[in-house]
């Protein structure tokens, strides 16, 4: 349910056209080919989906990441253990999209005999937008789960010392003739991607989304960088996202909370850590009863009344659902910070930059 | 993580005495001894927890429940079909704290072998306070996980209609040398429960809780039991809600949101459902390992600097188990209300109270 101010007159590329260059620069850093190919495509889906906050914004630091921090462009996710129902992946420091694909196939797969599966992942690093693994169990009639540990930038509750990540879950839920559900969210009021948005286009944030470096609430884009990001729900947020981070982290013996790196000097590679799961529905009920199931849950409340200031009622999903199919006509609008950024990186590894509008 | 006004100088009454009077009258209701008994033992937790809104003076209305509204007090629950890594759970209309140990039970043991284990129950009722089911995991060394289906009390986001339930979720997680991590907790500001004891007495509640029933936000708890109850996070509080809630009803084939029923005619017996999971933490990882490493984070949160107007930081289940541990030897406080109600329950059974203090 993203929703990005000032989209409308920016540069508007095709998917292919972006995907192309992404993919080049990812192969010029020393990734594999398929690597590569899938990495951009991680980034390209989530521009996409409208949450810019996790697309190709990050390619300038995914490439001095690949380049210069130590995250292997070459690594290679493998199996440390598997036993029914538990999968442990191991990135081999290569990027956390890599390992998260690796490790979400893989409990699909498993999943299709043993019907709930969880695989945790250690040695890796950032993994980018979790409704794409998530989305991979939906082909398969599954329900996906993915979530992940981030760098420290939330309190306790009652605290001011940056302990605690912002954690995203996504849930991906088949519906019968319905689009799915498709959750993605951190347990922050905000993440801190779409704080860097504001930042980058000098707005203001919405009351309630940050503090500053004192605890003290602000809606300073530059100060909440340099602050904390608020929970939802106050203690709520913090005990979901300290347990999100738990299970992300404590069951394939990734780092935890601060021994991850910190916001300031970055994130030690190859030590995060992610967790996955495929629930096969088939196992538990008829998939088309399950799916009329969920489709008269939304039907329900896509018929109901709104409330005032609001002209319409979104299912999880269906904003960014509906933002792919215009995108994909119109083309992925990239702001100009975005867009120079992303040409400055092609330019130092000596990639022509040819973005085409659709 | 609840705190109540006003228990100070209420009367106190040992854990025991409280436990033989609950388990009494549901055993004059026609419950089995050992229904009767587990479904005392699970509201008599709940008030030690000091998590009274699901505590005893639930009472009498599960009295009703179980004499004159339709749940079966020889309710039996049953498996109706188990494959690998997936139980599906009939309750046989009994209450739903019956249908919920015997399938978290048989998930725990199950995942001894597949470690990652689902159990969907349907055919069920309430079921209180969803902690006690994630917590039987913890004896194991396993990760529990409860989430259930309630009477929808929220709008989608943007909406105004009563069409999502506030499906609350617990989740335990076993530490090493601290105590475990328990949350259990609505996606709603605050529970339905929360708002009648504000309302039981005469107290205002905390701004941003509920919407009156036109839609508009009230801090008058008898406006907010008429109106709607309001997500965490906004839409993301709704949507995790919505989530748990087709988790809850869709994998089992249990009724789901307004096919529950509703606040105002009650629930239709014997069409909840429950979610419930347990994970091996062995399968994948060292226990021993697992346990440090959630130390490690407890500690780190325990020793960090405190916000402004905060003295504290607590851990999620911390309050609980402190309170717990207070309440067994000062006595479980009952307010005036609960008291005067399960006084008047027991007489009209025939039942003697003679609640003792500690």
């Amino acid at each position: 349910m993203s929703a990005y101010p000032g989209t409308e007159g920016e540069f508007r590329t095709s998917r292919e056209s972006l995907q192309a260059l992404v993919e080049a620069i990812f192969h010029r850093c020393g990734m594999p080919a398929d690597h590569a190919r899938r990495l951009a495509e991680t980034l390209v889906a989530a521009d996409l989906r409208g949450c810019h906050s996790h697309g190709v914004l990050r390619v300038p630091d995914y490439v001095r990441k690949l380049t210069v921090e130590g995250v292997d462009p070459r690594g290679e996710p493998r199996v440390v253990s598997e036993r029914p129902g538990a999968i442990v992946v191991d990135g081999g420091n290569s990027m956390g999209q890599i390992g998260s694909v690796f490790a979400m196939r893989r409990a699909i797969e498993k999943a299709r005999e043993q019907n709930v599966v969880a695989a945790a992942v250690r040695g890796s690093n950032h993994c980018g937008a979790m409704a794409y693994y998530a989305m991979m169990a939906l082909a398969e009639g599954m329900i996906g789960i993915a979530a992940t540990n981030a760098l420290p930038t939330m309190a306790p509750w009652g605290g001011r010392d940056r302990l605690v990540g912002i954690n995203p879950l996504a849930v991906a839920i088949p519906a019968g003739r319905n689009r799915p559900i498709v959750y993605d969210a951190a347990f922050s009021a905000c993440s801190h991607g779409k704080i860097r948005i504001y930042h980058q286009k000098g707005l203001p944030l919405p009351e309630g989304w940050a503090l500053d470096a004192e605890g003290r609430p602000t809606t300073d884009a530059a100060a909440a960088l340099e602050g904390l990001l608020r929970p939802i729900g106050g203690y709520k947020g913090y005990s979901l996202a300290l347990i999100f981070g738990i299970l992300s982290a404590g069951l394939s013996g990734a780092a935890y909370g601060t021994r991850l790196g910190n916001m300031n000097d970055g994130p030690r590679p190859g030590v995060d850590g992610h967790f996955y799961m495929a629930l096969n529905v088939g196992a538990f009920i008829d998939p088309a009863e399950f799916g009329r199931q969920v489709d008269e849950a939304i039907d329900e409340i896509r018929a109901s009344r709104t409330a005032p200031g609001f002209d319409r009622i979104y299912l999880p999903g269906e904003i960014e659902a509906e933002t792919e199919e215009r995108y994909l006509r119109e083309g992925i609008p990239l702001n100009e910070a975005t867009l120079a950024d992303l040409g400055a990186t092609a330019r130092s590894l000596g990639i022509a930059t040819d973005l085409k509008t659709p």
